[in-house]
């Protein structure tokens, strides 16, 4: 059987995590990546294009993986790609999410392609875990943690206060009610009450600490609610130890089948690096869009229309044998 | 959309589990429970037949979940009732799991009913996570621990020695190896050098009490090589502390995308009753079942083949809105 043949679009951290991650598979190759900018060098070497070259690449590329942000170039780019190519994307702009499948599912529906979005980790695994989850324990509570784990949006969020040189901002589940949960209680939270936010701050030169701290445990919808700690370094060491990405989290259900009968089903990631982990998913997520593209699948789909034996590269007898 | 009508064949601690579970969720109701012991009352009131009355229901039933035990009721049963129902097995005996899948794929075919196999949590949402895991993590090493759980096996094993008036045998995971693993580590174990087995017993009057414990941590395939312990209690202490069968275990992969960027990805289960969560695993496979033969599906399958969409009573609107 030939290979998956896999190109990018767009090459920011995420776009570099889904090169690292091809190269790992067994049956997949990179046929090239594709951004605004021309001319970019690749780290694995492959070729580069720029994006008024994709069109060329029709019928070399079985699926496209889109690696743009939600916000900005998702929306338009993800149905503007499908029109053309199988695709998938990790759009997670929550809200958003049923406009673009609609709009999605029109393209690809008349273009003959199979799109996958809002692939990843979350969403993606932990949105497959939930549904497992409650599909067989339909009486419980559900529970999402996220951390500890860098906010790439808190951390802009605070850099933009007058007076920061440089910061870092985790977002840490509250250890005591994790355990809460996993000794049988159901305890009412919400994602404010169960997660600290730790922010590693660098001052410039004479800025006013205190000032910098109430600025940012008052700043709306991103801190105020939440217990968050401020904690000033130096940018030797916010370069030393806060330079990664790293990222994670917990899905847990605490179900009943009969009275006083508990349940508990947890799905954990410990992620050194956000991107590499969730281009990863993706990649694995592009050989079950390539299979459904080949079963005759149309229009949009997510990950839970994805049957798990098309995401390994093990036929089905090896899976049966091996893994069940 | 009507129910979907599920059937119980065999009704043990898993059967119940089963019928616990039918009555949790909001699209299936619970025909009856098909046993070789007839007059039988059912925990639910639903009423009960004999085996030589299944075919009589046939056109009745959606999906007959199949609840016996796998070596000596399911390499038969489940071909003989796949030639007239879609089915639904926890067949787990492992090295026989080709052999029972061929069987039944060949009843089912020709029958044009579906079949799913060896599903539960081990096999089943175990196997699932490592299918996932590692399409994510090529790279990486999988790890599986059984317990803290009573194996029903090595109680019955241990009761069979002379002077032992009642058992309990729980298999218990290694702390140490889970911790090392989740720092990252990749250590070489096997079940055997990665689970302890801890027993409970209870003497007759007059027992010798260290011939007994010999003779368990001498017991080919079932302690030899394992770290054991023999605690010996009271029929009151047992009956008071070890009459439940919980259950659960971890899967864990530890899996990098680049050099020394690791990713640990891990599932947990932690059951107060193996049979109970069980039972509702395979009923919501039983709801996979019936969507894949409403789609055409005929022959045998596993849980690799379902789409998680499958499992849900929700829409797929319904999904994308409040799951992703």
């Amino acid at each position: 059987m030939s290979n998956i043949r896999i190109g990018i679009v767009g090459y920011g951290n995420l776009g570099r995590g889904v090169e690292a991650a091809v190269a790992l598979q067994p049956d997949m190759e990179l046929v090239g990546v594709f951004s605004r900018r021309s001319g970019l060098q690749t780290v694995s070497g492959v070729p580069s294009y720029t994006m008024e070259e994709v069109e060329s690449f029709k019928g070399k590329i079985d699926v496209m993986v889109l690696c743009g942000g939600s916000a900005t170039d998702l929306i338009d780019q993800t149905p503007a790609i499908a029109a053309h190519f199988n695709v998938i994307d990790s759009f997670d702009t929550h809200a958003r999410i049923p406009e673009h499948f609609e709009n999605v599912h029109k393209v690809a529906q008349e273009a003959g392609t199979a799109a996958l979005i809002s692939c990843g980790w979350d969403p993606g695994m932990f949105s497959l875990q939930r549904v497992y989850a409650e599909s067989i324990l339909p009486q419980g509570d559900s529970y999402t943690f996220w951390g500890r784990g860098v906010s790439q949006g808190h951390s802009d969020a605070i850099r933009r206060i007058e007076g920061i040189a440089d910061a870092r901002q985790y977002t840490v589940p509250k250890q005591e009610i994790i355990s809460a949960i996993r000794n049988g209680e159901t305890p009412e939270v919400t994602a404010t009450s169960s997660h600290l936010r730790e922010c590693y701050v660098v001052l410039e030169e004479g800025a006013d600490a205190a000032r910098i701290e109430n600025e940012i445990k008052t700043m709306p919808n991103y801190f105020v609610g939440y217990e968050t700690t401020v904690t000033f370094i130096s940018q030797e060491e916010l370069d030393a130890n806060h330079k990664g990405i790293p990222h994670g989290g917990l899905v847990i259900r605490s179900g009943e089948t009969t009275t006083g009968t508990k349940h508990i089903y947890e799905f954990g990631l410990q992620l050194d690096s956000n991107p590499e982990f969730t281009g990863a998913v993706l990649v694995a997520f592009a050989r079950g869009v390539h299979r459904l593209a080949a079963h005759g699948g149309r229009g949009a789909f997510t990950v839970f229309d994805i049957a798990p034996a098309w995401l390994s590269p093990k036929s089905a007898e090896e899976l049966r044998a091996h893994y069940l």
